[in-house]
């Protein structure tokens, strides 16, 4: 029997309790159910200093467990990505960074967008859909755009219908990307 | 006597020995000579876990007196900016979060795009400019594009006719924009 | 006596009777209010095979008339943006083409996007300060995002308060730019 | 015997005789090489009011055979790509705003960048990529950045050998993409 491809999804910054934890997990949830096999990482448990000791060659063991692990380990990606000062939060970027570049190619890859405002970050998951094909990562056109995100959670769950479904929707998606 | 406004150089990695800060001296360098009054702010100086200990409305006394005399102590900020996976380096949108949304506003910017290879970091600048307005700073029109930058540069200095040139018509404009 | 500097107010597509038509009717008149000069130049009223008879050094007798009283003779531009599959409406690329590079350099511009979803046409006035940039355009920071425009306009007129008040700010801001 | 997928390499600009058309002829005859079925649509071909006559709801004879032949009739479409002012000509996003959106749906698309000078045209893709994705059309991570393009070509054939083997290795990929 074969086993499952691995997905593992990324909550995009290192805030604690940020909201686009909530949504990774649920997305998570979601996607388990459709029969998908998922894994969560949260940028929050990268090593403090990564942004130093894991760029321009140097490696720490502990950022090398997370690589294998989350990255190297799996087949799919699915980016939760927070609207930061117009952009994609730049410890986003700074992992990507700090990941061997081939270790992203043909990846397959989504992103949901998730903003306090209006714009349900879509100018920083544009953004990062460039930095993803540069690193040769399949990109999904599918991008839901979560704004104005506190009215659309409630505690731990995406509660919000529409919302709810678009997450639904990319979790049925991903399974056979 | 009304003293000079204050310019300060960004190293817009947190590489040793950066290509970007050979640039960046250039840049100073001409901007005084024009007439300019500036200093050098190297991303490789920042407190090595910024990422976590100064975002999110925390705040650590090194990191403070950073913003203090190289951020709001200036009018004007010039940023080096190196390609890294098709955008800027992660950690400059890093700092960019780090630093109070209010503290950029109405200050005037300008950016030098540096790459190894053809494009001269333009999606990098591009995508930079975004980020940049969203926190409303002006920005210049000029960007120039530094490309294959390793043959512009002997040792400490960009030799090359034409990136010389693009430097020090920035640094003349600058000092008036 | 000086007389003011003539601001262009640019419709951003060549719709009849478009909602970005009302934005700019409704900034030109906060902009005469506020002490600017002004004047509206409307896309449907281009040549309507401008994009082949004003292109790659042809050049129409009505196309050229429009250029010198819209864009030779202006010193501010205005362009009022809706977002068109995810974008700025391919037109007015075109009619930034269509106008010699060397027209543009040095002008002053705002932009106001405007969208019936919830984005504000963020990312076509991202990618539009690009276009602005590379031809020598200085780009104002402040980029209003009127999201869901049907509810923010009745007949002629903006009338919900935070929308006409964005315009209203950066009329006044655009008079001194 | 199932007959192959038919591929549309469309010419990003309707320039007469532009390098744009050399390279997609390039790219047809390799991949029809490599057992592709193939079919060229230049934008000097379309109706010269098309930007006027074809959107909006309206619709020429002529423009909806186009859109019949060599957009619906299509399972994969490769746009060649010049830098205008840049960005992607204005005609191109033009021609995407004419066709009804949900024709694109889930259509396989590549690109090819071209540029007189040194990017290769990689604002104009970036920029398109966030066209087709809300279009929800698939984009390849291979973007070839053709710069300097007149140094590249002589006659009617890309020769310099570096940017032969880019467009070959983008047609054997577009095969079975």
């Amino acid at each position: 029997m074969k086993e499952s491809k691995m997905t593992t999804v990324i909550v995009g910054t290192n805030r604690q309790g940020s909201m686009s934890e909530v949504v990774a997990k649920q997305f998570l949830r979601e996607f388990e159910m459709a029969g998908g096999r998922g894994q969560l990482l949260a940028l929050k448990d990268l090593p403090r200093d990564f942004a130093f000791a894991d760029m321009f060659g140097n490696r720490s063991e502990e950022m090398q467990v997370i690589i294998d692990n989350y990255i190297v380990g799996a087949e799919r990606l699915v980016f939760v990505i927070p609207e930061y000062n117009g952009g994609f939060p730049g410890v986003l970027k700074t992992f990507v960074d700090a990941v061997p570049q081939a270790t992203w190619r043909d990846k397959k890859a989504a992103m949901i967008g998730v903003s306090s405002g209006p714009t349900g970050a879509s100018r920083a998951m544009d953004q990062f859909t460039s930095v993803l094909h540069y690193v040769k990562v399949h990109v999904h056109y599918l991008k839901p755009k979560l704004s104005n995100i506190s009215a659309l959670v409630e505690g731990e769950f995406v509660t919000e219908k529409r919302a709810e479904s678009l997450i639904k929707d990319l979790a049925l998606e991903m399974v056979s990307f």
